[in-house]
């Protein structure tokens, strides 16, 4: 194989590997998590819910739902039963089509890593 | 359904999405890109490629291979060709495991978001 094919493969192949589509928003283990619970939920879940569902602390799921509440996700809404206040999060509209190019993604990694193998 | 059930659905479901497998050594972005770059070169990477291949930085390169090697998930090796200095990245065989184990619980990701839709 000549230096100029070697140059021009280095060439085609850069940023293989990169991932963009791996947004931090919702690569991150929790928010993964809490994302894949509530794309299946249509009317969402309750914050008691999420908790269980994802193993979460109160503390570690109000820090993830503020970035995913921040970042446009999910959408977050306040309500009452029995003089109990709850919390009920929905993924959002923008959020479901994020999730789905991210999960593309997610599909990309695991062709290339299954064709490695 | 019964609050007895309902009790019971939600034990059952406990930690259904807390993907405890998702490991952050290796589920971080870059790092993850390392690794399916790697995973398909049983002779290992040298530097220059794996970072054109996953666009990283000099800096940033070092500091995900630093957390890689710290645990055990890849080896490096340093050489000399005409005069200058080469590092040879390889996953080694404890990383091959563990990365086949991260792929599974991926795939168990994408299962699940693909059973919400």
């Amino acid at each position: 194989m000549s230096k100029a094919k070697n140059t021009s493969d280095a060439a085609e192949q850069a940023g293989r590997y990169a991932y963009e589509g791996l947004d931090r928003d919702l690569h991150e283990k929790a928010r993964l998590g809490i994302l894949v619970a509530l794309a299946s939920r249509a009317d969402g879940a309750l914050f008691g819910e999420i908790k269980q569902l994802c193993s979460l602390t109160d503390g570690n799921l109000n820090r993830h739902l503020k970035v995913l509440i921040e970042s446009g996700l999910i959408e977050v809404w306040k309500g009452n039963e029995n003089h109990r206040s709850k919390t009920l999060c929905r993924i959002s509209r923008a959020g479901r089509e994020r999730f789905a190019a991210y999960l593309s993604e997610l599909e990309k990694v695991l062709r290339d890593a299954k064709a490695g193998r």
